[in-house]
């Protein structure tokens, strides 16, 4: 089959397209889908840089899970698939050839709802940059929508990882939440979310940004690099105090975000694309109360409100724009130039052609 | 009456002891307090210092509640307060005259559980550095124990604030929690309320004070500066892991402490002696899922609880020794060379006799 084979750390070179890669087994609890799309985050790019660090030296090369490094290579990238299922393993009912599936891509390596050991298709095993994927039975949801498969694509590691973060902040109804970094996939993922627990969601966005953000539900948006940080802030409050920052950014902006939540306020993030080291003044974490919060990806009932969510149609796909699988290098360097909103989808080369020609009559 | 005023931000200079301060007077909700003993705390030298940071600047001189100060000059500090009630106010039964209190030092300044607007008797309003005190009636708890007032002046303000800090990582039964600057007031507190909710407490502290430590409850203890930390953590729990740290230490430690940390756990502090700006690498709390919480004092119900610890016998005090209040400036400057474990405590000097005898039979 066609894939894209991650070969080690480094640059955007370490990706190799390749047509003769085996089709993989599936094991007795697993299915195995046809991949019509597969989208790209963050994560892929920053396990290929090897840009995770060490407890001893941040700056170290490592991987998503440090110490516990699960990555081997040459591994198939790629964890936000949808398919539809062409075999079933001995345990599973055959019954389910053919269903249109989106994938959990979590590896939870447990039976609870800890996430203490938890890993991610893609990464501990091989992924969605391929034409064929392996994965658990009982995370491939069959989903009924009318969204298209590649607009589907666009929600797993987003929206479970922003659904995670907002319940590890309990984030309520009526309350205020600024959302940095609220242009990319989590970040779109957060308004969208925090909307629906009807919470209130402030957007940080760089200019140009804004009209998308609102149009998905941001109450109010803060042009990042324009005028003073907090007064831009407490103008699109009015005043009021934010009581949540779901943080995406972080770098020199992650005092100031602490500095603005109100007493008794969360902070979450899940990734920390301005620079995760950072200065931290304990005085205001204890003087005000305030509870910080880390996470990755999320429970199985974070990705069942998800999908709740989605069937609900109650959230809106922001699909940015589509590759063929074999111009993955191409795909990722407008990715990391982060000059639009909401999620790139992969699509393997023989299901790209219905993209190509819209992409020629836009 | 005789009172130590502090006159301003600085140097202990800034202390002054008078003999001619006006008794103060009693609200119709509060009770006047004939003052037996007060304890010193952390948060009266940094206060006096004035050593709290501001948002935009964390060498700036402030105070406890920052941008929104209270204290005024001349204040009488001191929060830690016991004594006998000597005047009720108007609206207070006249019978509680005569009752022994142990004070809540809070100034709540709200009804509900929320500690977003607090304060501190000694701060807000005049403390225990004089011979009387006005107090809210709510808050002068009538104690029953064998304890002796000095005693007594070494849990309000380490305890509440321990067990808040607890209450806030949420520390089961059965947890590991490691506990750095051990034996302070609040760290000796932890590690005894921590055995309270059964947990199993690892003690830091440094070279001298195992023994005490390992007396009030330590399972094992680390000695700050021998050795790799990290492995003396190890070898003290065994290999088991850390579910919570209580730091109150933080400084160059700070890193080394969430890294110990097992995956799901939490950190809290109320105070970092060993500085309060510290490197904070986000990507360690996002990947391993870690809470931070920032704590200071406590909700009304986690002070009933250190009352109702108190009155079972569950708690040892731990006065390491006391000065009369005209010796303020000596008191503090024992304090802060921290050579003792748990707390100092100030008599007013016309109750000072048989303590200064049993300073000469000791």
């Amino acid at each position: 089959m066609h894939a894209v084979l991650l070969t080690g750390h480094g640059g955007p070179e370490k990706l190799i397209h390749v047509t003769d890669a085996p089709v993989p087994d599936c094991a007795s609890d697993e299915v195995l889908l046809e991949i019509t799309a597969c989208g790209l985050n963050n994560t892929d790019i920053w396990v290929r840089e090897g840009a995770y660090g060490t407890d001893d030296d941040p700056g170290a090369i490592s991987t998503w899970r440090r110490g516990r490094s699960t990555l081997v290579f040459p591994r198939i990238q790629g964890a936000d698939i949808v398919g539809r299922i062409v075999r079933t393993g001995a345990k599973i009912a055959s019954s389910r050839i053919g269903e249109r599936v989106l994938v959990d891509g979590s590896i939870y390596n447990r039976n609870d709802d800890s996430l203490a050991d938890i890993d991610y298709i893609g990464h501990g095993r091989d992924g969605g940059y391929a034409e064929y994927v392996a994965v658990p039975a009982e995370q491939a949801h069959c989903i009924r929508t009318k969204m298209t498969d590649a607009e589907l694509a666009t929600f797993w590691c987003a929206y479970h990882t922003g659904e995670q973060m907002l319940e590890r902040a309990s984030l309520q109804a009526g309350e205020r939440v600024l959302i940095t970094g609220a242009s990319g996939g989590v970040g779109s993922g957060l308004i969208q979310l925090s909307r629906a627990r009807g919470a209130i969601p402030y957007a940080v966005v760089s200019e140009g940004k804004q009209d998308a953000v609102r149009k998905i539900g941001a109450e109010a948006v803060i042009i990042r690099g324009r005028g003073d940080f907090r007064q831009e802030v407490e103008k699109a409050t009015r005043g009021a105090p934010i009581d949540v920052v779901a943080d995406l950014v972080a770098g020199p902006l992650f005092g100031t975000l602490l500095n603005m939540l109100r007493p008794e306020g969360r902070y979450t993030t899940a990734g920390a694309i301005a620079g995760p080291v950072v200065t931290l003044d304990l005085r205001t974490i204890y003087l005000k109360q305030l509870q910080l919060n880390g996470s990755s990806q999320g429970t199985r009932a974070a990705f069942r409100r998800v999908i709740d969510l989605i069937e609900a149609d109650r959230l809106r796909p922001l699909l940015a724009k589509t590759y063929p699988l074999s111009r993955i290098h191409d795909a990722q360097a407008y990715f990391m130039a982060k000059k639009f909103v909401g999620k790139i989808v992969i699509i393997p080369d023989s299901k790209y052609a219905p993209f190509a020609e819209a992409s020629h009559s836009a």
